[in-house]
């Protein structure tokens, strides 16, 4: 694509959120709905597409990649679920979220608004289309999205549907949701920050931190996830167990699985027993010198994999040090009996997500109770941990009043007298 | 400095703000409540380095950066009265915003947490140290400052009172607030974007703007004020007036002075009073074909003087479609008596503050009641508008179990049944 086409590209996209931000939440509700429908009425179609994406990957592709990029009438059904209770949530924008009586006559409020225009980069998953244009229609952000060149076929097939809405509703924008397929359209968005307000990364650590390197657009989520859990010395062995065997067993591959566990030196004997019942497991233990596994290379290592990194430390200030320092600010536990040691722990480490006697794989928007996850982030501002739509939506300042000017509260000196604010607070 | 000395003074900012973050709320107030009295007390050391800087500047600065650099008894009081304000203020850290019931004996919170550490790089109003360390210290912040060279000898001073307070209460982590001093320290410090969280850029649109390009740490701020009014063809004529000359000449340096007027064709006749009006307040007026004024230039122009932009529009979408095209998305407003007007102004302007029949010169922290202003963010996301101690902290979300793992919530199909989330919000 020529830098001149990209450009139009991305003014129909702000024309198209300008446009999107208007709409009310009943229009929103009836696309939905509609949108729904239309994934399961046109399966066939959509399962058909992705065959042939299926067909070309087939050699490819690792095992997991290929389940990833393989749709079938159960995983289309729970989409066409999700667009639906997507449908039916309150809507994120417009609302009032506070109120202020400046003076008298002269009032201000804080409501919510969309962000704009938000690019998704994602890699072999189809189903993320649907599940992000239903999340970016009803917070009414218009979305760029680069889908992997492997799920061609099936993202395309989700984008006709998308066109019939665009046909059926016309106060829809054409231009709302717009699909790239080159990678090299990639780098092209991402230079576009006067545009382009977000940048959501979904998929391989490698491809978040290419994305980090490349834009000054801001980037929502998390290129690593070194997960810890410490095992504090007052810690309840089954608990520790269950845990432990969840955190790092229950799917490694993922961002919230563990990578390294802490252990206090008073465990000693019940860390071997542990280790034994990892390894059981196919995990692949790696440690310090007092560990008698092999050494740990680098205490940032990421396995997503059945492999874990275990430190003896002297104290609960040891541990809490090493995760500040390894981590990757994600999601971090303790396990323990002691309250001292639990609001210690809390206090002290900066992480996203920290979990208490419960299995770090519990970080994620759907278990947090967001409904839909748009994504797991480490930044410091804007959103933190798991994303749901409240990450898709900013605010805006509106200020009534009846020809309230500013000279009237500023003393001139000459006798005028200032009028003073009320700053009067309703409704929060 | 040497990038290793840089890089030691950031880790030592670092671990400050992990400390800080761990402060009780009494403890802080007892060091605010400190703070403000040493204000007050060194106020004759302060006025003699303040003069010392003075004397250096006379010939360099322009009366009105002059006037920025000076103190007095009365600014040192607003400065103290300042402090005392942010001392009795709630505690923004460690507030439960959100608590939600995931399953039986398995909670959720989410709770303010301060961001870190924060640069601040301002020019030459050496009051903005108390200000600003006053609101870091309230919300948990390191904060790296680098002031104008011209205010160098009244701030440090002031960081004279910091290192006192340091080593009054040994709470205080010696590296929670540093200042810098010359222009190589504020390049290398953009580098450390592992580190620093946030970089608060306060002065010139030059300042900003060339902080923008520089770093990949997020900037909270705004470069441009291009701010708009637009007059409705339904406007009360006395309202008009009286807010367009406040907005334009109350304080026209500022970023919310208004730069440019656009007029409803229906009003021509009562516009050419209004620009007499303004002309006598020796406003020059630059305008379109039909105004009889020079032509404007460019429509972008950010005068920061007393000069004003004036378009004639054929009708409010050709005033909304200019203001998102021309504006920088700060604040603008619209003088109108017909409520469907202000309604579409109000859903199709994309800006951080709209203002209804008021001065856009309201559009700043403390006017919207937020006690102190860290400053006007045009960012879409995470503070957007005026932004006060609110923009200074993030969240952290904090799940407390008994040994809960993912694996009991997964059907395994093997007979397995999934146990189902309760996901009950409580106190919200």
């Amino acid at each position: 694509m020529t830098d001149r086409q990209m450009r139009r590209k991305m003014q129909n996209a702000a024309t198209a959120a300008l446009r999107l931000a208007t709409l009310s939440a009943s229009q929103k509700k009836r696309v939905l709905d509609r949108f729904a429908n239309l994934v399961w009425a046109e399966r066939a179609t959509l399962l058909r597409s992705n065959k042939k994406d299926l067909y070309r990957a087939e050699k490819s592709l690792s095992p997991p990649m290929f389940a990833r990029l393989k749709l079938d009438e159960a995983k289309i059904k729970t989409l066409r679920d999700g667009i639906l209770e997507v449908a039916k949530a309150p809507d994120p924008v417009h609302r009032v979220v506070d109120r202020m009586e400046l003076d008298r006559g002269l009032w201000l409020e804080k409501r919510t608004v969309p962000i704009g225009v938000i690019a998704v980069i994602f890699e072999s998953r189809p189903d993320v289309i649907p599940q992000i244009l239903s999340l970016f229609l009803k917070s009414g952000n218009a979305g760029l999205l680069k889908g992997g060149r492997e799920a061609r076929e099936t993202n395309r097939a989700f984008m006709k549907i998308i066109e019939r809405l665009n046909r059926e509703f016309d106060f829809l924008p054409a231009s709302w949701a717009q699909l790239f397929l080159e990678r090299r359209d990639v780098e092209q968005i991402l230079k576009h920050d006067e545009t382009v307000n977000l940048v959501i990364p979904r998929g391989s650590n490698a491809l978040v931190r290419s994305i980090m390197r490349k834009t000054k657009i801001p980037v929502l989520g998390h290129a690593d996830g070194v997960c810890h859990l410490y095992w504090d010395k007052s810690a309840d062995f089954a608990t520790v167990r269950r845990v432990v065997i969840d955190a790092k067993t229950q799917y490694p591959a993922v961002c919230n699985a563990v990578e390294t566990l802490l252990v206090h030196k008073s465990r000693m004997r019940e860390l071997r027993e542990l280790l034994r019942d990892l390894e059981r497991r196919e995990v692949k233990i790696f440690g310090d010198s007092m560990v008698g596994a092999p050494r740990v290379r680098d205490w940032h290592t990421e396995y997503g994999d059945l492999a874990l990194s275990v430190r003896v430390v002297k104290s609960l200030d040891e541990a809490i040090d090493h995760i500040n320092r390894y981590g990757s600010h994600h999601t971090d536990g303790i396990l323990t009996r002691d309250p001292r040691a639990q609001a210690k722990f809390l206090a002290g480490v900066d992480s996203a997500t920290l979990a208490v006697n419960a299995s770090t794989r519990f970080a994620d928007g759907y278990r947090f109770g967001m409904g839909a996850e748009v994504g797991i982030s480490t930044n410091k501002i804007h959103a933190r941990g798991p994303v749901g739509v409240e990450g898709l939506v900013t605010h805006q300042y509106i200020l009534v009043g009846k020809g309230h000017i500013v000279s009237d509260y500023v003393a001139n000196g000459k006798g005028h007298v200032a009028r003073r604010f009320i700053h009067r607070r309703v409704n929060r």
